[in-house]
């Protein structure tokens, strides 16, 4: 028996969000579907894991959890030591600080500009066989557009090969998941106007432990 | 001369999160004014402390960092031990996975829920003496709603004192300025209507790190 469990697919970014700690830290884990098609995240027994009816939600022996990126750095804090690894750098409080600051702009403006993307050009098509709305695209390719610009220059400026310093770190991988499915949209070669950018993306994916998940999380009609 | 300096006043949420945790581990702090009306967040020197324009920024000596939650818990996890207070928990694992919890449910569940209603009710008209959005209100107040359920039977069944727990977090702290800003609005008195909620509320509002700044946050036209 697996020691933890995830409930939802790698095909929801914030699953595989938790999934790609996991693989990096070298936990087994069970994966039981919960079928957003039939509504099933919002049953009484998955609000029984997570009270807002999102996915994943997350059962560590006891212990249930929501919210991926809680999730993901409560996988990395209790199973790092034995893998010797450090996403998190909580010993150290400037690099720390560096960690959390990438990660809060992933979740606040990386994030809130990519995802429309992806929602527009797969999901919607995908899910409800809907067309993608080309207004919203555009309005959020011209977001993504500035925040790449600062992206850019911070690499650019510090030279540091990851977001957070010369260290691949949770920053990084926070912004894996909607990365990899704007990657698979028309769209993609946005990133070609960013080289630096665009070789800092190509570090990321070099990773064997994100490379492992990828087939998993490609969205299907 | 203080040791640490927040670009930004207490009337915005997200600087008075950071004096929040200043006032916790008592250090002293310099507050340098962003003038927002001026539009000085997007102006050249601003934009070298924080590149996305925002308010707040924070300077730790030759460290400038930028977005209040990661700011916030560099400052708990730099000056916490000589405060000796432990807002993170994160030591265990399974403790900080509720402050985790607790704190990303805040950033994207319950302020987006909130924070319309502080902005239709205060802000846009003291800065642009514009009138309340009355449908963009009741939306809102539609969603906490469905949040606050959420909150309350957590509170209800955990029988816990505050959300992670029987111990004041992070988790709350971060829940302080937005409420705080809605406590000020006619819909206060929403919170009537969930106990539970409204007893954790004056629990944490009778903490005097947050006292000392709630006359700093008022927003003035």
């Amino acid at each position: 028996m697996p020691p933890v469990t995830v409930f939802g697919t790698a095909n929801f970014a914030n699953a595989a969000r938790v999934m790609a700690c996991l693989e990096k830290v070298g936990v087994e884990y069970d994966v039981v579907q919960v079928d957003y098609m039939a509504k099933e995240h919002k049953g009484a027994e998955h609000l029984a894991r997570n009270p807002f009816g999102q996915i994943p939600a997350f059962q560590d022996g006891d212990i249930m959890l929501f919210e991926s990126r809680a999730i993901a750095k409560y996988v990395l804090r209790k199973y790092s030591k034995s893998a010797d690894i450090d996403l998190l750098r909580e010993g150290n409080p400037e690099e720390a600080a560096m960690v959390d600051m990438w990660t809060e702009v992933e979740a606040h403006t990386y994030f809130p500009a990519m995802a429309p993307i992806f929602y527009e050009c797969v999901v919607y098509p995908a899910m409800h066989g809907t067309p993608t709305n080309q207004k919203v695209v555009e309005e959020s390719l011209e977001k993504l557009r500035k925040v790449l610009d600062v992206y850019e220059a911070h690499l650019s400026r510090s030279k540091y090969l990851y977001l957070a310093g010369d260290f691949f770190s949770f920053a990084d991988l926070n912004h894996f998941p909607f990365t990899f499915h704007v990657m698979t949209t028309p769209h993609a070669s946005l990133f070609d106007s960013y080289p630096h950018v665009k070789a800092w993306w190509e570090r990321v994916m070099a990773r064997p432990s994100l490379k492992k998940i990828c087939p998993d999380m490609v969205i299907r009609a």
